[in-house]
């Protein structure tokens, strides 16, 4: 995250520099720029910064819950479909597909990425075209899924019971569905951060006048100091808003969806498992 | 926003201006409103001011999840019906634009406009007077999709089970209509309002007079400065307290209420569907 | 809410008063009562402010929430009823009538106000003494519920799935009940207001003398500000912590009983509906 | 809660004469401790204990939570099994006293109370071995329930979804036993309590010092006032934290099981209702 | 915790008497690094800390309540086996087993310790190669117990309906399952650990030369009060962040899993139970 507010502190670093360059000058104009202002202005940009940090912060937990309960619906699902169906090779194997499918398709919607790759790989010629054309791919997934638990009833391989009991699960994956697409469409409001982005920057760029007259050539040090814990928070809670990106801090959804699909491929007993994914050198998984 | 702080931030700048100007004589009354005071006060008003800015946005988010929610449930009812249903054809088409309608209705209530041209777009001449009439149109049709689910129950195309796996969903809906009807009919205690507004006021007003002792002529723009963190957030409060509402940063209810149509449309293969909504040149959708 | 603080402002204008009269004689002691003490105190006292502030909202909240709940709760137990019966008519209405009783019941019982009259204009003559003479009318109710619920299943008028689903609904009731009894019984920890209280007023009366040596006679204008955030923000916490009581931001049960009311009677077709309640000219309901 | 903080207070009062005295020699040393470092410190110190507060308040209303969900659920299970079976009154009796003893177990467990005077008045000689000799006397009381119903299953009196509905609630008692026990047995982590403590009262001890040199002989009394703020609050965080103890703010758990009780008698017809209990002379239940 | 924080606290001990003999030196440069601007940092640190405080609680919190979930729920199940088996002897012997291994497996899951040991001591021989290769041992045996579950549906000894209630439970284990996967595999992100560790150490190690010119000799005692409020929290802060971990502070997960052998060999009459830990001579768990 440093590359990002680099910039911004380097050119807090200048204005620091201006203002002692122009301490003498200033004096003259008898203009001083006192910090008790900014000492009341400071308490009310922490609790504004505190509210846009929890409510980004939010966000990403509650997002990471929401896949987090994928895994979990995931493996209930293919768990109760392997315990209720007396030789459930084939069958389940299909459904898995489509699980797996489901997985990957709401990776790629939410990053606004291309499907086409992992929807070729897990689903059969017949069935790409109906999920790639649709409006949204997940709910014609989840949709082909209760089709074909109603066709398992229908046949009479699933009680009405049971048909219900695996529905109630599919209705699960609908609500993560419908949440991460909510997170996804619903920033939080354009207002806030404009608000706090205009004060705090603002805040720090007039910061090293009012330090000046106390701090000397300590000024540009403490200035710094300052702006780095307040233009960094406000980075970090700009980067947790949208936490579907792919950015170092975001959720890391690949590495999730290989978890998902080694998970249900080894309840199937399906070698074909992907590797499972390491952290790079920075400890970060994408 | 701007526009609507702007009155007040100007008012705010002729005060300072005044400061400025009376200084000289303000002095000879050995009168010193220093800052001292003002900072007790300040750290008190960032933290109610805060206070009423978690209310506000906690009321923004629910609703917001209410509405994903509202999205999430019809999808898993056209889908349950779908899946139990031998040919559903005609019958899921009625009982979709019953959805369809719902949604329609539930924004028109909720924003005090008119449902008439969408009820006559979605429903049979018979249904509409019965609807446009009641009290409380949403839960005429919620109580028509229950009915109409009775007569599948007695007709026996679906089974007890499936009767009530399915009615538990009509409950979701009605819980999703009773909760916007709290949110749109209970404000927050209008009390907390209007102590934090008469407080940030009278404190933007009053600051010009204390800041002029120490800035002098640089009063107006750190006073401005400071009235805008306050008086902004107070003013985005406000308009996130009723997120049903049409201005700005509320919720997009005509471009969800779009996406529901479009949704529950492919899931029946109509293809009379609605335009997704673009946002505008600000970004946003209405 | 003023006239309540009032006084209370009148009296710390009194002591300002008094602040600046003993001003001379005040500073021949040598004792100076300055800011900065009351600047720590001042932030504390916020803090801890701001935390019963949340602690009286979060109660009101909850308590809206319940009798939110109850409207979906009773609206979805009628639809119910009405979907699966063959002819409701006049079982209905004996049904829908304990709804309505234990809506009011439960609004008297929480309001301490007599029942009478709506246990009279509600149900026949033979069930409103096992009623009135409860120790707690409305799981009286909700019993009653329960038995013509067992009988109706008894005499095969529902099936036993049918009346676990209307049967987890009372549960619902139930829990609405305890809800509400629980939010009316167990005040915020009395020693909390206590400590509260004692220190914004302590405060309050000791801000004028440490005003006075910098503003002079400006010190009650200032004071009696500062005071009116503080003692404002505690009465209002101490009016939502009770949220059944009738002070004017409390919640306004009249009017969402009657609404209750009118919803439940239109569902059975019922046309003597009461009238909804409007607004007084404060904008209240009671 | 006074007496207990009362000698810290009269400490500090103590503290505060020995500033006030040392006051010229202290002057000499040329050593001034300013209030300055101790505004930084307060409000770190009001954070923290703001922290503390909210976890131990979230203890007590989870606490309260549970015990108000006790009632609801032991009214919800006494009712289903009156509305299913036909007969029930000796039946009734025997799971009633079932679920008093539960209650009353659960009181005596959290409160490390002999559970023997109870046991003894509410079951048969033949029980109550096996419940006081267990590890866990609430859990077997809920396995002997769970085994009652299955019996009444077995033996045709309710049907396979019935036993499901009913032991769905036994699931919901299990939650709050176990929910109990999670509370009383995992304290605030031990540092917590320790870090706020020590930094409260090294403040506390401290502050004197600082406040003569401005404050002079005012300085005790300001002293123990800035420390009752703190210390009382540290102090009722505290007690508060196990909120099933025996202390005027805690939970009165002794009130709450003779509710139970009354109102779970009251629904059998059973007269030997125990005496609901009024509040003592300091409007307190214990 | 002490001396984990120990050296950090010697090394502020060490600046502050750098500080102090530095002072006249210092003073002739002219440079003075006052206390204003680390008052407003040390606001705005105090809330980032106190932010910090509250996510890494929030995980303790819920890793608890996870873990006592796992009680609750297999306390649960075994209570419905019991009662719905005729005569469950064995086959309750055999399902209590996989409970129990499912405990311990997932503790050594989530402290990454060897899981052989129990599981040869709770699995018979066959067995415990399946769970001891897969790649997550947890699910393999919520699999194992869906099948075992699925058979006794198949060999008529449960009904359909009583396989659903059950098996509802086995969700539950496989949501407690997912969830503390998920706290373990996604810590707090990086970044914020780093911002306030940072900005922490920063701020304490410069607050020496700016408390010298106010306090001289008592810089080393007040700076390092200072510095232990905020060292120690924010050290707090990390241990609990990752709550499966076995520092002093964390859960107690050995404890935990005695407990629930205990309860669930009582419940089906097995006396190898385990003796109950007790607390060590710091009272502490592991």
């Amino acid at each position: 995250m440093l590359p990002k507010i680099l910039f911004r502190l380097s050119l807090n670093f200048g204005f620091a520099c201006i203002a002692v360059v122009c301490y003498l000058w200033h004096e003259m104009l008898d203009v001083n720029l006192t910090l008790a202002p900014f000492s009341l202005l400071g308490v009310a940009i922490a609790i504004f910064l505190g509210f846009r940090n929890n409510a980004s912060y939010a966000r990403f937990t509650e997002a990471r819950l929401l896949w987090g309960n994928l895994l979990i619906t995931e493996r209930s699902l293919l768990r109760e479909v392997k315990s209720l169906m007396p030789d459930p090779a084939e069958q389940a194997r299909y459904f898995t597909s489509l699980l797996i499918a489901f997985t990957y398709c709401l990776k790629h919607q939410l990053r606004k990425t291309d499907m086409r790759i992992d929807v070729d790989r897990l689903l059969a010629p017949s069935e790409r075209n109906s999920v790639l054309n649709s409006h949204s791919p997940c709910n014609t997934l989840l949709l082909k899924m209760g089709m074909w638990l109603g066709e398992q009833r229908r046949l009479g391989r699933i009680s009405d019971i049971s048909f219900h009991s695996i529905d109630s699960n599919l209705n699960h994956l609908s609500s993560i569905l419908g949440g991460c697409e909510r997170i996804s469409n619903t920033p939080i409001p354009f207002a806030y951060s404009l608000i706090v982005h205009r004060t705090v920057y603002l805040f720090c760029a007039l910061l090293p006048f009012a330090l000046v007259s106390d701090l000397h050539y300590l000024t540009p040090l403490v200035s710094v100091f300052i702006s780095y814990t307040f233009i960094s928070l406000d980075s970090l809670a700009e980067e947790l808003e949208d936490p579907f990106g792919m950015a170092p801090n975001d959720l890391p959804l690949n590495a999730i969806s290989a978890t998902i699909e080694i998970n249900l491929r080894e309840m199937i007993e399906d070698d074909e498992k992907p590797i499972p994914m390491k952290p790079d050198h920075h400890c970060l998984l994408s």
